[in-house]
């Protein structure tokens, strides 16, 4: 394929991930000529390191405490533990399927694709093995890596990241998480199901700290009712090594000791040394500085996903990669409403939302202009099935439309698809009210608090 | 509670299912005096002899199913066989919570409740236990009963209806189910996860025949994997008794023998005997005939739920309930777009829809005004982490707005709630294209099904 190094290229996109192949199979699709440069594999952090397996590890977690609690629901089973090289091989053929699919997907729409180290070298070119790209625009999608705390250094075998994580060969005896966000969670929802001793440590005063404080509330609880232990408002201030593993130190003078430590206090762009800067490129701390366009300074050079300070989540890379692809096809595309796309957190219980928390509609609207519900599904009858509790929470604007979806429960998150239409489309709690909903899905719970909401309660006590 | 009796009320409700206690409920909110008449227990038939103990018997299912093919996701385990005794105490315990939530919500609405076989006497007056119940409007919800076939008598015990099938006190070697539609393959789905050896027998040329095709199609694909036998296009001709069971012979020629025959052939009004004639009420073959308001020919009457002629669903009930308590009390609400109602048939895998089918789109708009996708979970990483296979199709109408949506596969039910939205709200594709989906979800599908629609296909092979 370096056959076409020389030739110009309508788009040169420097990384392969989420963001970036979107903006290539877009791009394509328009009738752009499009070059995909990538070091890694296609499909980049969320298909290898991220989303998917993850997600992979909490569905087995899933398996085994279904396995392990059978009997609840009339199943005799014995849970004889985890395999985690079948996990392995479970979580390996799921990626390696949709791998196969996106290099298929990629080769059909013509996208020229580069294997290697990228680099920027002018605004309008990108070198690879020693050859140059010219491109009439140039998008930037090199993603991110895991984050350490300053001093904290990674070994890869005691104190590990969520790359390490992903391919640990053993299940831990116990484990300490450094950090209680969307990563921290996961990891310790998923190890806890595996039979993990885990700990989380979380600086902030929530576990899941930019959800709405209800559904951090109501996570903590089922932690705490799954043995799932947490430090909240804890700062680290140190990790040895022992015999058996790691003494975590913290800033209030607890110690903790594991088998090891995990890192999950976030991700950061990866940008350095890579000519952005050289190129006249405006970064803060890393990020490449956007506009709602995903337009950087440099008016031939845009970047999309997690390289900039967005929401880092694969549907927003998929969002601006589109995006940046119609821009620059003339389409005029609409900016994206970040504040309106769902957030889900596939923990046990998963937590999801889409809009404003209760705290941010306060601040925004006041709260003298707000409703509020809170629906549990312990009223709800597929909730009541499953054994799961949690709740929907709508926050909505008083004679207003809805503002805010908070839910907290197993299987919320393919909610958030409604509460995504529910949001963006401006609707009024009376106009998702009178849609009944399916019965006996979870979904009614979502029903329920807008029949709430309009004033026209069905299944809730007043 | 008989002191009421003698007192007028405004409504005066036949019948506690679905229908009569969403009505109950709305009415009492707005202020009116409700008596509410039920013979057997609040909640109906839904809660106590149809959603609710189906889709626990179904997800006990399920569990049976995870727990056997655990080693596929990492977990070791074996399983032991199903302890029917624990699998109806789950159920049970999952009625009775519901049940007494139920009768908390009745009792906190103030709605006199009475115990007993009502009648009605007169277009305002229904008798119960000798007292007459007089009320300014009479709502009839008497629900509706299994239906047989001429000359098949039900025995209860090796020739049984679904009342009988969801207190089966063993797990049966063998059964025929007559009737591939809704019920008939949810029972066929859980007893196949409860190791039952099964044979459904559909006269129709498909399982779920009022479904989109394309959809009974894979479902017959995913039963046959999973060695649910079924015999399409064949008519019933006589079962005789045999040593072991039963021997159900067919009109083709063939004879199947098994321990017991199940007999879901559809669920039949209860009117009879119940003074509705006597009282002017006009019928057809037993169901009461209401216009879009479920306003009867008698004008004081109104009539709800599984009794009239419109779509078997408790959230349809739930629908013309509230509908029936807002028009009495003047709101003046909007009548019920029924194909707008989201249907789910909750077997494994799940099949959902809302909307025409394409037959019926194509039927109203002509082939040539209209679009159709069909995307497959293949292409979906949450589903291919499920291990599920199934599709998402949507109809739209060529630059106009989405008319049906018909999606197979595992948890598929939850989606019908987005669905809903899209098809009621007439949604055009372009403008849920818009909306990038939360990744991994199964609700992505849906996401790339109006992409491809809007002519901007993300994970879509050409």
């Amino acid at each position: 394929m370096a056959n076409d190094a020389g030739a110009v290229f309508d788009v040169v996109i420097l990384g392969g991930g989420s963001g970036g192949y979107a903006c290539a199979l877009r791009a394509a699709e328009l009738g752009m000529r499009v070059v995909l440069v990538e070091k890694g594999k296609l499909g980049g952090t969320c298909l290898h390191n991220g989303c998917i397996p993850t997600k992979a590890l909490l569905h087995a977690g899933e398996v085994a405490d279904q396995t392990r609690e059978s009997e609840q629901f009339g199943v005799k089973s014995t849970f004889d533990g985890i395999d985690i090289a079948a996990v392995h091989a479970y979580k390996d053929g799921v990626i390696s399927r949709l791998f196969k699919g996106l290099t298929g997907l990629i080769a059909s729409r013509k996208i020229t694709v580069v294997e290697g180290a990228g680099k920027l070298v002018s605004p309008t070119a990108v070198e690879v093995n020693g050859q140059r790209y010219e491109g009439r625009h140039v998008v930037l999608a090199t993603g991110s890596v895991p984050k350490s705390l300053p001093g904290l250094e990674i070994d890869g075998n005691r104190v590990i990241n969520s790359d390490h994580a992903l391919v640990l060969d053993r299940v831990p005896q116990s484990a300490v998480v450094l950090g209680g966000g969307v990563i921290g969670v996961e990891f310790a929802s998923a190890w806890k199901s595996f039979g993990v001793d885990v700990t989380i440590v979380e600086a902030l005063p929530h576990l899941v700290a930019l959800e709405d404080e209800a559904s951090s509330k109501l996570l903590e609880r089922a932690f705490r009712r799954r043995g799932i232990k947490f430090e909240l408002g804890a700062r680290f201030s140190g990790v040895e090594y022992t015999d058996a593993g790691v003494r975590v130190s913290l800033e209030n003078g607890k110690r903790i000791e594991a088998e090891l430590l995990l890192v999950a206090v976030g991700r950061g762009p990866v940008s350095a040394g890579l000519g952005y800067e050289e190129v006249g490129v405006a970064m803060d701390r890393g990020y490449v500085l956007v506009d709602e366009y995903c337009a950087t300074n440099v008016p031939t050079i845009s970047a999309v996903g997690d390289l900039i300070p967005t929401l880092q989540l694969a549907h927003v890379g998929f969002g601006e990669g589109i995006l940046v692809a119609e821009r620059i096809a003339g389409l005029n595309p609409v900016p994206i409403d970040y504040a309106g796309v769902p957030r889900v957190t596939y923990c046990d219980p998963e937590v999801a939302s889409v809009g404003l928390t209760e705290a941010q509609a306060v601040e925004r609207y006041g709260s003298d202009k707000l409703a509020s519900i809170s629906y549990s599904l312990g009223g709800n009858g597929k909730s009541q099935i499953l054994k799961t509790t949690g709740q929907v929470k709508v926050v909505s604007v008083k004679d207003g439309p809805v503002v805010g979806i908070h839910m907290v429960g197993a299987r919320m998150g393919e909610l958030t698809s409604e509460a995504q239409l529910i949001y963006n489309w401006e609707a009024l709690p009376a106009e998702v009210a009178q849609l009944i909903h399916p019965h006996p899905t979870q979904s009614e719970a979502l029903g329920e608090a807008h029949l709430a909401l309009a004033g026209k309660p069905l299944h809730v006590h007043d």
